[in-house]
């Protein structure tokens, strides 16, 4: 600690005084991020440093990188794995504060920011244009575009439009030594070198530092519709979604939720569903006209029927889609006030495998004697189980982490893996050997290796 | 040559007799590929390796790891790049038989394939069950799946269904030291890990041998609409392209010419343009939806009319559309019967740049007084400047280099690069200083010598 007051007066030299926290009391907000606590504990870091520049960004990570400290990029710290949390100490590199839009080019339909604007600061802004950058993480009310791609953050209407990665054109990226390298541009197609830009996208922070990025934007659609689908079970629920998408009806949302998820919505939410209705589906779809739209709900209703939907509810009227969609944006807290903590995961699985990965996951917490939720992204087979329990009692959480590890090998086991959209961070790292092979491991540690091979950027994390 | 002999009874030992060439006369057809003269030279390997299975690639990668043997993978050898030319010698590794279509899985929509399976027989099974594998470089009759990852090829559609990688959800791939890695899968949305599966797309056999691969697949749009739009300027034909994209009319085909290929057009095929036709563009657009298809062609009419289109034609029915499109589909042996020779490029820009560079390549040409025919993607901003000439005349051949090397300049320095779809190989290795700066090059190295330390993996390329 005596070491690190004089790596503070370096830091603080390049800074300034304000922008370099040190006390205990300002750094503990940056000890945590927005991950279930039981797979991810806090970790103070010895400094959090404020960068407003990438020059800023190279010089402190140049200065670290001489000196072997370890640095932990941050955005908000909204990530659901760990991935912010600084484990080994060190410096929190925070870029909340390089949060500018730097150019909408509506010529090109591309967006230029740094790294700490909000996803939602982005996305208004393209709206105010007529544009749309579609990817739309739960948290994009808060997160930042530098953590979303970190992450390669999913969403409720990747289904349709993809995830952040399909966004991400080019990237300014601080190396661990603190060099300043620039992938990608605005040519939509691009075959010139390695693709560091897909390699730097959802590698945690433990590859480069990600400062500033390029992202593609498309035009807002004009029209919406929604449909809202009660099913008998979950087997018909995730058909009708399989089925709408061979038949090319691409939803900009086909959100499942489970039993116990619509009994949570049934006691907190102004809600309710026929009886013997085991699962329901939200779908948008959206278009540029509104007699398509009609036909895409047709072909849904359609589609739904023949899965013997015990409920369709339909509207192209903004104001009726919020009160079908509330269900859904409400459920999150409807799904936690069922006990006193909720620990929501996130795997994804190949589509066909989606009824009888959530079949499993039902028998896993019936035999650790647990309740849980089942709610997610089905068009993409990305699942959010949540276990609910109380975590104050220790065989409660014992019971959880028995659950919580049979739920991992269950996605896997259907060729599935242990994240769609959160990332590995700290909370998944102890199953990673069960999702990727031994020479998947060593050939990603080996790239690590290259990158960083003092491996001070983000240590601890992923493998 | 004493030694090499040597290492053929061990490969041979390996593959069999029949599967290891060795005599010139059969390895003469591996020393070359779909590449323009100028650019890359043709280089015998010492032998060339027939694999039949992933377990073969191993073997022999495992063989010419221990002995520092270098490997050039190869399809069929359609590349444009070089990509595929064994510069140092060594062994071929050629990947053409196989070629087995492994699983349509039709409930996850993805296709499982071996490396050598011929795009267009994928398209074609795809198609069989009403499903569609868009990616469609203009070789796609024979080039090879393993080919087009390698190179991340384009083609027409990739404005609206974007390129190779936009499809490919897992790879297996032989590392330099025969192991065999798996990655991705079949889960739509996936975040464990490094993005191995991107790292390899576009790394034109430097990184490992791809053997086989998963590749999303949609619903086949049941229609088709298709316009041919006449322009007087090329200005107003690239305007109309990038209007219709923010308005979110996305075509699956924009296609542009400029006057030098409508001259070549008018005069071997059958085909004439009004009066003062400096730019044409194709458009198709696609969907499910016969009324949308209509309106969507509408939507470009009012575009084409605003940009003063001297000529618009449009049509839904098939043999009309192919007739329409004729002048395109066959414009590349048009333009090439202008000259003795005709060395083609492939440039990519910001689609903002589009007019201004074909105007640049212009002046280009006229100064080095050389014949130039410009056409490709206009929906991407890529570019195919077609030179033509007689390579012959060393005069005219003096000029070329000339002209080509201020072709890449200009592509870099208006923020494009130097290949949109045909990769660096060879034929681009002289430029890629001037579009990646020395730092991304290192960076690229690192990771190359960590995948690859033995430096045996398609020696002599991309960088």
């Amino acid at each position: 600690m005596a070491k690190f007051t004089h790596h503070l007066q370096a830091l603080t030299d390049i800074l300034g005084k304000d922008r370099v926290l040190k006390a205990p009391v300002d750094t503990f907000g940056y000890s945590y991020d927005g991950s279930p606590e039981p797979l991810s504990q806090a970790f103070q870091p010895d400094a959090v440093c404020k960068c407003h520049s990438t020059e800023e960004v190279s010089q402190v990570m140049a200065y670290c990188h001489r000196h072997n400290i370890p640095v932990t990029c941050r955005g908000i710290g909204s990530g659901r794995s760990g991935g912010a949390i600084p484990v080994s100490g060190g410096v929190v590199l925070s870029l909340d504060e390089m949060n500018a839009i730097l150019e909408i080019d509506r010529a090109n339909l591309m967006a230029t920011v740094q790294a700490g604007v909000r996803t939602k600061t982005l996305a208004d802004a393209c709206k105010a244009e007529g544009l749309f950058y579609p990817p739309d993480p739960s948290s994009y009310a808060y997160s930042t575009i530098g953590g979303n791609i970190a992450e390669n953050a999913g969403g409720i209407c990747a289904v349709k439009y993809g995830g952040t990665a399909a966004y991400v054109m080019a990237l300014e990226v601080v190396l661990a030594d603190g060099r300043v390298i620039r992938v990608g541009g605005k040519m939509v197609k691009n075959v010139t070198g390695y693709n560091l830009v897909g390699l730097f996208i959802g590698s945690e922070g433990t590859l480069g530092i990600i400062t500033q990025a390029t992202l593609r934007l498309i035009a807002a659609p004009a029209c919406k519709g929604t449909a809202q689908a009660c099913f008998s079970s979950m087997q018909a629920a995730c058909e009708t979604v399989s089925d709408a998408l061979a038949k090319g009806v691409v939803p900009a949302a086909a959100e499942v939720m489970d039993a116990v998820s619509i009994q949570a919505a049934e006691r907190f939410l102004d809600f309710s569903a026929p009886d013997n209705t085991e699962a329901l589906v939200l779908f948008d779809v959206d278009g540029d006209d509104p007699e398509a739209i009609s036909r895409q709900l047709e072909a849904l209703q359609s589609l739904a029927e023949a899965h013997d939907a015990v409920r369709l509810l339909t509207t192209t009227d903004p104001d009726e889609a919020a009160a079908l969609w509330q269900v859904r944006r409400k459920l999150s807290s409807a799904v936690a006030a069922l006990a006193p903590d909720k620990v929501g995961e996130d795997i994804s699985v190949p589509r066909s495998k989606l009824a009888e990965v959530v079949e499993t996951l039902n028998d896993i917490a019936q035999r650790h004697d647990l309740l849980l939720a089942v709610y997610g992204h089905a068009g993409d087979g990305n699942l959010h189980p949540a276990f609910l329990l109380d975590l104050a009692d220790p065989a409660q959480k014992a019971r959880l982490d028995k659950a919580l590890d049979e739920t991992f090998r269950a996605a896997v086991a259907c060729g599935g893996t242990l994240s769609g959209e959160h990332g590995i961070g700290i909370s998944k790292k102890p199953w990673i050997q069960t999702a990727l092979s031994e020479d998947v491991i060593n050939t990603s540690l080996t790239l690590k290796q290259a990158l960083d091979p003092k491996g001070i950027l983000n240590p601890g994390k992923i493998f």
